[in-house]
């Protein structure tokens, strides 16, 4: 009686997205059947030559992996959770600038290779630079200074608990800084609401903030000034030419 | 018994801190009396140039602008809340780039006004567009294609209640938006809670969110993000020399 | 010690709820055991000819429909998690009005699809456009203006995250309508709290309401207007006769 | 430096909202400057014929009636702390339906006056029954069957504290019922926390909600409501000539 | 390294709880481990005839009940979840005093149980009437009558979702009431949020409260009332006569 | 316009509460008009003879007292702010059994007069022990030395901050314990919400509450349970002749 | 009515809780009529020479230091909010060690002050640095390595905001650290929430909290670990002889 | 594609954390993968003696214990949930100064261990009482005289529900007291959340807290005043000499 027919029936895809909003349609594998992610998937991959989902749990994965498709291959990125399905000859469109992605503690690594992921994908670089905690700040000068040297156009910083580590990172350096609230840390101001409280009450004025374990809104957000520099570096440029 | 002799004992001026993080320091004036807030400006003044204070209420102001210092004059911006001491020759360096500001409803004003002359002061050129809420959202389509149309580096959008409105904006541009929840609206999720908490949930991905009534934070890093596409610029036509 | 010898002993059945209030009585199959979930719709659908029940899990409905009832049959509507026994030459009384239903991503499904399920055997039509985010608002106005063009008597707006679909419709209808916030969305405001939030503090006046995740109220809700229509143009109809 | 010059700079009216969504700009007065609302009433009674402020402090009313304009009079609702501005020979358009107002403690008066007039003012006739609290529910039975058999089209009730009023009316009654939670009470669930949250739980299908002291808000939904059962039954008994 | 040697290593039995309190130490299982739970409640029943543990899950159960002990016998109340080892020919000292209990729906009942068991294995008779849901109110009145004919000593009201029959409960009777509010219910409000702040915000003065699915509280607040009550009314006699 | 011409304007007077449910209808003065207050007071007086209001402020006590009534007098509790108003010649009826009334800090006087003022005027006795912090817990043993040695059917116990003192009393009574939190204490768990949280989570088994501040209803709820054991003295003594 | 006697009517003075729980009784001015809070400071100095009032408002500092006592002096804070009386001769107890003193922004020092002051007139030594902002990092380094050489006990930090300052402290010594939110900040996190959850959830292990503004709280709990130090050097001396 | 070939990948190990916090870094297992907490553990072994993991889950330390290294050896503390690997000729730095530990109940004896092994393998001797609840206060006095007998340098009191113990203890002791709420209690405040408010709401001023079943915590906040007090004895004593 809920037979799906068509993916008509349970979604739009919206193929014309990126052109509007500078990312293309990425699929929410959460709270999705594994049947649907698929079908979603390969829609989008048909018409796009590449497909992304995120959030997407073990059990899915291998139902998902179990799908062939002529000339497309898939890639699982396992700390990412993501699955990516992609033409055997597609190129990704190369922005050539840089990102900064930090991250506070080990539990932070899936949300920051979500952010990464994204970001590789999407054409950007990226310089990482993992379990740097507030506990143990003398370990964060040294990677800042090479991504500043770098010329990073933002930095991602994700962090737990605390939170802090996105604030100090902003007060040392004047690029725009992106906050990524984790869900790591127990008791009160668990789950994520204590880094997102401090993220957001952040004595660093500019600290910019996503939403807990969101680090694909941050990667987002990321590649958008990217694009936005390129595009008008190169208009520049060009009137200058 | 607890006279105040000299600055130190309340407060230590930190000059170096634009150079650090790219903002120069700026006073917080809420929970501050009004004699500190003088003498933070003023001290701040001498050593800049120009001093800038935030969330100044009626009364301060009034009692800040009795002190008369020579070769300074003070500027009122009553809807921004602020009050700003400058030397009379004292020139903005311009950063020579736009930036959108959008604001949802008549009391979203506030906020917006404050983020406006924020971003005017630290150097860049802003284009508004008021009262621009989701339940007429007609309204919305001609200024975001001048704005577009303008090359701003991003958008700006303040808004309270429902706080729909910077997903909408995110929805249908490819720059930067950073959504400013404010603290209109009563009953459940009033004073800015509901807003806040509809732009981290926001189905648009890459929209970067701060605080609630954060004007001054968006303004911030939406100069960051200017700043930065100006260095870049500047350097990739040096280098194209 | 605890063996339930009638039905007695766990619910007074509510044959007469239909007249009184408008809507029948319907089981809340969450809480419940399999066995009293059986128990209880038969025993309702022996005296009225059909019953219903909603929130029933996957292991609920296979120990439900092990149960054969002479001249009885079981309907399992698997998207919208709801078992329906039904007499076999029962016919569902007509009210001849429709309703519009819109849902805002693919995991706010379930939750439409409860509403459309009880608004047909309550006797409504449905016009359903699922999967009509407000990150790609232009695929909402082509099913918006089917629905006033076919003269729905309300609308239902399915949404969760920021939840802002609704307040979007109800600015660009003039018909009541009722937005039921989903528990997709994760992070602060995840839940459904952020969706009902917004709802609650929308800017468009008239957008009516329901707990998070109640499709089944908004369908009764939508039900009762239908009828309440219907019981009027009757009875204009016989006074203009 | 802050001068109102125009109206545009602080505001747009939006004179075609009626035609689009069935309810007519009314002006929040809470957060505005009274010289604001006063400049916003004129300018949108001057191109409507009628204009209506909610939320208007005693201090305001005193202000705003001091600007005297031809042809136009003052109206102000004291309990219903409501300001109305209307030509002289102003005539409102009637629905000539009835709408149900039931008030469950005195302090509710204030939200219930509110729904009250602007039910009236845009169209309805209503019944109300004012004080009728949960713990003496005897007194409810009388007003409820006289509203019922006036045929009122939906029954609003207000109710803060407990909020128990509403599921209590929808349960007797079979015509749509709109709850509107008050910010009375104290302690645990005060401030109208508790009186929203018992209607969004309700036990008695298919109630709906608006936000809490949102008198306006379910006065606008009813008129909706109101106006649509006046649509169908005009387009219906057309289709019977 | 780990190992309980003997039972002082966990917990300190405290038989003399009743005489000061009035109440017997019983057993919160939730949280303890099965082998834990079953030396409490062998070692109290040793001292005191009768031990009790609330809230056993089921798989404590089938352990509890594999430990065999001499003239001793288990007794589990499945629906109330609660295991009692108890001296064959103990007997429970009686009150001879009733108690009424009412609860308002289907999921209820777990909790109603818990306090009915608790009251009759402390010495109360108790009067039940379950499934009483404010949504079908005109089911109330007989059971409540024959509860005041019965002369109960104060009565316990348990109920989730809206959390409102206590409420109306007591402004129809004029003894005690006590409210249990269940975690029944869904969304904003649920797991008996709602029908706590309810019950708090009572219209109806003197309703007493005990926290969520407390049962096993309220329980032990009305034994204490009857055996005041008894001790007050034998004090009385013997000072009569 | 909204002139109060009768009381039935703005609120039903409930002379026949008593009889249903044990207390009469007392005045919350809170969110009421000065004016109204007096209306209803008066009005009450006139058919019972006495009438009370709670939580009246300063200014409109002065307004009420202002109010001569023949054959009336107003008696004001400062302390537990109240008004009440009384026939000359009134009587109040007697229970003749005694409550305990215990208060942790000084400034839980309030609250505690309050539920002392309700006490001795609908009928009890009081016997106070105020200003018995946990934090000098030797304090305590004295007062209830005494109260349980004058019989008092119950303890009423008022707490703010931490809360912990009912619990305490509890574990060292065996009479019903009400428990009162107040709103004193500031920063997290200030406004009462602690001392309420830790009531609700009470270690003492049979620990009743009541809202934040609610002293009116801990009083209401002592009364009933004192006037429960007076019928049933009374009853079992007849039936004894 | 309402008269206050004697002060057994409102309080009863602990000179004893020094002896038992190392601090004296210290009155908190806030809630407590300016009549009352004289009368406690009065009795409470006459029994031990001196009393101390915290969070005393401008307007009772004035009504207080109206009452002369001979012999004693009256010493207000203004910064800390407090006053004192003394007797002439009063000789504080020294401790003869030393506490660091740490605050982050200007608008903390009203709480810094409060534990300055308490510590002081308890017997220890303070060592202060105020307005040691983590956007101003750098600042930190000089003070903190002062205070480690000054062989400090134990590290007060006060901070308001992100709440961050207390970890990078705690991070960087190896003595105890006591974390105290205070209220700054605004919107999300903002009334002290946000500092309070950062510093439980700190990332730097040991670091222990008090409450919201508690800077009375953190003082005692500083001057216990002084007392205990200075108990344990004294015995390990004289055992050493 | 996500193989993790060399430590660094995910995180940097902190040898001299303890020379400059004067607490070793210690590994949380919860969000870690058992090969990671493995891997994490030997590196750290192998350069200190000694590497403690905490919150392992029991399918963890099977993993984790399957790996062999030469001379080191595995200790579980079942209970306390920890795991240990030490060199076997590992010798605990002895601080020769005792802790006291009283836990409340039953359930918060996993907490009261977890603080006990830190403390002991940092190096302090703990004296326990456990199982002392509030609900039967008379058990604590016999335990509190022994640790201030034994001259405990301060005591960490752990306790879940209604959180009520530490403050009863601070009443009644004059050396440092750290509470730990634990997560124990249901319903309304349950999680720990009313434990944690009412210690930080606390009455007996000079109470220390940590996060909600942080025992690692309070456990490091000991270790730290013991080691000061050790140092400053120490150098006391040097002094002396």
């Amino acid at each position: 009686m809920d037979i799906i027919k068509k993916i008509e029936d349970i979604a739009r895809l919206d193929v014309y997205r990126e052109a509007w909003a500078g990312i293309p349609e990425i699929i929410l594998a959460e709270g999705k059947d594994s049947q649907w992610i698929t079908k979603l998937l390969v829609e989008m991959a048909k018409r796009k030559g590449m497909a992304i989902a995120t959030r997407v749990n073990k059990e899915s994965v291998k139902e998902i992996k179990r799908k062939k498709i002529k000339n497309f291959r898939w890639i699982h990125y396992d700390k990412a959770r993501m699955i990516v399905v992609v033409k055997k000859n597609y190129k990704i469109k190369k922005i050539n600038l840089k990102v900064g992605l930090i991250s506070a503690g080990t539990t932070d690594i899936y949300v920051a290779e979500e952010a990464r992921r994204i970001m590789e994908l999407l054409g950007c670089q990226v310089i990482t630079a993992y379990d740097i905690g507030i506990a143990g700040v003398h370990r964060l000068f040294i990677p800042l200074k090479k991504m500043l040297k770098e010329k990073v156009v933002c930095i991602v910083v994700v962090a737990g608990m605390d939170g802090a580590l996105p604030t100090l990172v902003k007060s040392l350096v004047d690029v725009p800084v992106i906050g990524v609230p984790t869900s790591s840390g127990y008791g009160y101001g668990g789950q994520g609401e204590s880094a997102l409280m401090t993220m957001l009450q952040s004595c660093s004025p500019g600290l910019l903030v996503v939403n807990i374990d969101n680090g694909f809104g941050a990667a987002c957000a990321a590649v958008l000034i990217a694009k936005q520099i390129k595009k008008m570096i190169d208009s520049s440029v060009r009137s200058n030419d």
